[in-house]
């Protein structure tokens, strides 16, 4: 949850589009990790997020998964570029319970038109703590190449 | 939108299982069909619900897809038992512009223990008209068995 | 299983592609309809064919699931550009137990580089029956244009 | 490729079941790692499984890496247990170009009922050489238990 003091370009760059998502200031989200290829987000578990045993709602955990990949995706082209999610897959693996969830995405492959990412989430009980695995995620997203 | 006068015992139970749910509350969702094997929810757009371009987050498309997913197969079991989401599959088709937006689930195909499920969810430029088809979903489900 | 007995030009275009495949001579395959948008294959059983309980392997039904989307998605673009499978998932939804399958591919989405495509796959236990649905897909396919 | 000279009771057990997949001996398939939780299958590249440019045919990657995570996810269970693919999700990440192909498997995440398990599937130019990745998978088992 250590975050630089100083952020790097690529960092700001992605951050500034981050807070253009009007859902992930809802999901109080933060980037906890960019660097090219990899995004990290993280959020709060909120009771305005929950499914009915209370635990986080498989779409907030999809949010920050899906999310992640897109940035992770991003940071590996030019400024000026955007990326779209063509699709994605998603396995929840156990029970969304905890204090805070972190989506933890890198690319798997890079591609001109094309790049498939793959992200885990992570319930910590506590800040701080490693997390337990409870989704993966595969994704494809699309490039749009910024105007020439 | 609209919906019998008089609720099934259906509706009552399936509904009374989503007012459980934080994220369908802050999403604003709604049930507008509930049949044994079909589930609809309707969402109005929300801007706390974009993504960076000002349409629907991914998430939310997919957060009103799997729950009528899950809810379709719930209506397929006897009272009292539960459902999860296993798995889901998302293909994003269109940006999801509009000023409200459908989920269509149905059950695919049922089963003692795991239930198939699809559904469509539609873009709508004004209340009431048919949609625009903007994501496609396929999900798995597994039923939990009210104790004996 | 009745084919026209003079091929339009769109089935005669992908014939000649579908002879190429190698596999899909393995599998017997033949194409059973060929329109703008959908195609089917169809295999008979084989032993070499089987999985381990002497059922259709996974494998074989996703063959002829995943051909017959990028076929279906060819049908809908010019003569001379190509398609490739991009990602795909598959449900099984029961036994592949028959004497023949046939796999039913529709585009579900077109798009200048993208199409999305599903198929169902169904089991005959004998020639010309409805058949019973054994496996959903959900496909994407990338347009590669031929040169100008 | 080298294979212990002295087979452990797992790999065996895991041998038996897979002798009897006609498909795999069409593959020419063969265990080439069987531990608890990772299962390696490999095969040569054959010109009939094929695409119509005369890469493996995304279909042929797809039985090893099913069968692959099949037998990941059995490797966890007691003898006399079965497992079934419940559903499976690829993405092909680049042209199976190559002399032979492994699929690598791995268990992701046990359960008494459901076992979710990824696999990525290599190229390899000669053999012996690490492989080249081309595609990625992710899969759903389900347990059938023996009977008591």
């Amino acid at each position: 949850m250590t975050k630089p003091t100083t952020k790097t370009d690529l960092w700001q760059r992605i951050e500034e589009n981050f807070l253009r998502q009007g859902l992930l200031r809802t999901l109080q989200g933060e980037l906890t990790r960019v660097e090219v290829g990899f995004v990290d987000i993280r959020i709060p578990y909120a009771a305005s997020l929950s499914q009915q045993h209370g635990y986080l709602h498989a779409a907030a955990t999809t949010a920050i998964a899906d999310s992640a990949c897109g940035y992770a995706a991003l940071t590996t082209m030019p400024p000026g570029d955007e990326v779209l999610s063509v699709e994605f897959k998603v396995n929840l693996l156990a029970p969304a319970a905890g204090a805070a969830f972190t989506a933890r995405a890198r690319v798997i492959r890079g591609g001109r038109t094309l790049v498939v990412t793959a992200a885990d989430v992570f319930a910590h009980a506590t800040v701080g703590d490693e997390g337990k695995l409870v989704a993966t995620v595969l994704a494809t997203m699309i490039r749009l190449a910024a105007p020439q």
